[in-house]
């Protein structure tokens, strides 16, 4: 199989996906060879599409085909309301319970005092002038409920709560369809802590 | 996020592949998104390559960038054996082994008569026709031990029996670093009369 040197690349070039390992990675790549042309061509070039179509807001920073993107652009949403979120797909997951109908910030990331990633190599400044400059009432913050995400919550209720905006964040507890017997102690003390009159 | 049509169409794209879900798939876009522009293309061009390059190796049926494939062209490698396979990556796992030193033959699948596929729909017609024509020693069965799998090993040692071919099939037994606790009966079965005296 030395001759094959193709289909050796795009095995590779498919085991640089996340969680596809090499024996995954060989399956791809006999299926694509397996393909009608047209559609392995239409995977390539939508592949490619994403690259050339895709920008960032230069608002809220998520990604968008036209900037400023859809949602900054929605005069029906509510400008009083910012949610800040880690990652484009933390702000689609938001999107699609339809609940919320304010605007975003994405950090492009989280802080990790491990990792060396402090308020600079994030969008936090991004952030905080945008609180000066508009009248925002509350800054939701939903990062993810990991020690990077944590940090990054606290570190944003300091500087948001210092210009005087209201800061909250996403409520933490039992899933829905969850089980407490399987829930996580931590999850179960965050559910306890946050309960609600009811 | 309905602004974003080339980000859901890859997403489309990316699941249409085999074990990728759509939340798989959409892990895989935004990882893709965030690559460097180069490598998402090297990708994509990869994915092209091989349905321009790959072709069929006429002989054997195997995949390969010129024909006949490397394998057949090889004049170091015996004639005189022929190792019969369903698809070219189970050729790729036995070559893996660096054992085998004869050719193959690629069916490009297998008999299944739940799925209505018969001897017609597989390269059977071509393998007893390299046997007709050659001084062929032995048929070496390799397709999978599954029901289709013993179903084409059942027909095709019918039919290689009956131009006076020597057919063997490969052994089933205990997978090496495998543990008869957790072995189905089925195999433990086939281990035990396939013993060998030592």
């Amino acid at each position: 199989m030395n001759s094959l040197k193709c289909v050796a690349t795009l095995v590779k070039e498919l085991s640089r996906l996340p969680g596809i390992g090499e024996k995954t990675a060989q399956r791809l790549a006999f299926h694509i060879l397996k393909l009608p042309k047209v559609e392995a061509e239409s995977l390539a070039r939508s592949i490619v599409d994403v690259k050339e179509k895709v920008k960032i807001c230069s608002r809220c920073f998520n990604i968008t085909e036209e900037d400023p993107c859809q949602i900054c652009r929605d005069s029906n949403r509510n400008e009083k309301q910012i949610c800040v979120v880690e990652e484009p797909h933390d702000l689609l997951a938001i999107e699609k319970t339809g609940i919320f109908k304010g605007k975003y910030h994405v950090l492009q990331g989280s802080l990790s005092p491990l990792d060396g990633r402090g308020p600079d190599d994030i969008r936090v400044r991004e952030l905080l002038d945008r609180l000066k400059g508009n009248n925002v009432d509350e800054v939701i913050i939903a990062t993810n409920p990991n020690n990077d995400g944590e940090a990054t919550a606290h570190y944003l209720t300091k500087v948001t709560k210092s210009l005087g905006v209201k800061v909250t964040k996403i409520a933490q507890g039992i899933p829905m369809g969850g089980d407490l017997e399987y829930a996580d102690h931590v999850t179960i003390g965050k559910a306890i802590e946050g309960r609600r009159e009811i």
